[in-house]
């Protein structure tokens, strides 16, 4: 090989510089049927750091018995002591005061809830109406903040829903403001089964937009079940989003939907944004081979097909 | 299910009707390891051509010790003879003036020629420079125009190349230039690798408008190695090419490079493009069916995940 690829060509339009917003430890590993050792967590999330990656979503203190994979989440926080020590942030999913609790105890700095636009989702994941969700979180979120602790905010099924099909913008425009005004700072959009196109993007960005929501303000979260995942962030970042979440080696999916597979992998969310010159400050080649190492303790190729492509290149 | 997806949202700047050019049957088959029946071979396309597709590649007549996958391309053009009738546009590879005889014998109505923008693949698959390559063309269009063949130019690694790295945008349109200087009709520009991004992809397509090439004469050929395509053909849509390259399940890639995988999946480009509201005419539940029914012919899954998903749910 006597260049470099991807080929460095900026594109117009696009921001200088992408945030990522790393969930594979987190909502990748919860989605794995193999429950890896704390010891390999704590492995694998300081290797995430050491690839560059500045923001790393390290687990769940949801209860043990929902989420049998993150059961060792006080665990593995002491394990990752140093890494705040050099300003990598490591939120967490909490789901709820028992949740915050535990997290504040562990001196976590930074924390996730979990909410959801539609009432299906909101039923089948925590057997509530969307607005007593909402009610739920409203205790956590002021409490965090009293601590200085700043909450981001998940909210799911934001394209479509598998009981409900379509979901329409407004219904998302409308929590993603109660979820801002209870103080969430950022509001991580998800399309949880994948189904998003860049139409229905960039309608529900300029909704939003409308709404008085800066983009600055918002994440987007897509999958990658139809294949859509990339092509949607993309349409994002042409309309001024920043921070993108995605899964090194594309760990993970959602449980609770039928055809959901994995998240956006980190590696060909970094293909793209390193081929646009796109500043991410994270180094492809070691995130590679973290999701190989990974692999092998999970026992199954990575699905992320840059992460097969380099693999196959350097073995 | 009460709403059907992908929901319908146009995006501005992008064309109201693509043509596919669905090429799994040539570059799809060609490079599976299975040998496929000529009788599947048959039912195949007529699948395709019956899903809605209006332009299939059928088959390449280079030499069968060179391809033998496609070594019974004689014995298949007879039984398409019908989808010719029904305006079922039927392209084939030829390779050379022998090529060109076999086909023209055999009633062929539309041809493609094969070439690449760089020296290193030209001499890897064609054993010339790229000028040997042009003008070993040279009779086999002129030949075809006579006989009122229409010609479509391949060209490969117009991104990257695995031996020369990031292939420059000059050179690309150097060999576009002569390929239309010949009298190929139509472009089909292939990122054999699957390198590119989407500003590689905005400077080629401004460098070729700058050279005085019109955008209806061009279509993208991506390869989804590290998951690139779909955002690259969103990114050429964009930029007002309207005819993409695709392959019903995924199948294929290209055999002389080293980590090439699978072509853009019809269906995966599908559900975006229905999204989109973009009109095809093909319609993406028969598509899916045909591609399942042919992964149980070559014994493994395919790679579209959005074959993977609906086949899941239907199952």
């Amino acid at each position: 090989m006597t260049g470099e690829l991807p080929m460095r060509v900026p594109d117009a339009g696009l921001p200088a510089r992408v945030r990522i917003h790393e969930v594979g430890p987190r909502d990748g590993l919860q989605n794995e049927k193999t429950i890896v050792p704390v010891a390999v967590k704590a492995e694998f999330i300081h290797r995430l750091a050491d690839a560059g990656l500045t923001t790393v979503e390290a687990t769940s203190f949801v209860h043990p018995a929902w989420v049998p994979q993150l059961a060792d989440a006080a665990e593995l926080m002491p394990l990752l002591e140093d890494l705040g020590d050099r300003a990598v942030r490591l939120p967490v999913l909490v789901p709820n005061e028992r949740g915050l609790d535990r997290a504040l105890s562990l001196g976590v700095r930074e924390i996730a809830v979990f909410a959801s636009a539609t009432e299906s989702f909101a039923q089948a994941n925590l057997n509530r109406t969307v607005d007593e969700t909402l009610t739920m979180f409203e205790p956590v979120v002021s409490r965090a903040l009293r601590a200085e602790v700043p909450v981001r905010g998940y909210l799911s099924m934001c394209f479509g829903d598998p009981w409900e099909g379509p979901v329409p913008a407004a219904q998302v425009v409308r929590v993603v403001l109660r979820l801002l005004d209870l103080g969430c700072e950022e509001i991580s959009l998800g399309d949880t089964i994948g189904v998003a196109t860049p139409g229905q993007v960039t309608a529900l960005l300029g909704a939003l937009g409308e709404a008085g929501v800066p983009p600055g303000r918002l994440a987007v979260h897509f999958h990658d079940t139809y294949g859509q995942a990339l092509s949607n962030t993309l349409t994002a970042l042409r309309h001024g989003v920043t921070t993108v979440d995605a899964s090194a080696g594309g760990l993970g999916g959602c449980p609770f939907a039928k055809s959901a597979t994995g998240n956006l992998a980190t590696e060909d969310l970094l293909w793209m944004l390193q081929g646009l010159g796109i500043d991410t400050g994270v180094d492809l080649r070691r995130l590679v081979a973290t999701s190989d190492w990974l692999a092998s303790h999970l026992g199954r190729p990575s699905p992320s097909r840059t992460v097969r492509a380099l693999s196959h290149k350097e073995s």
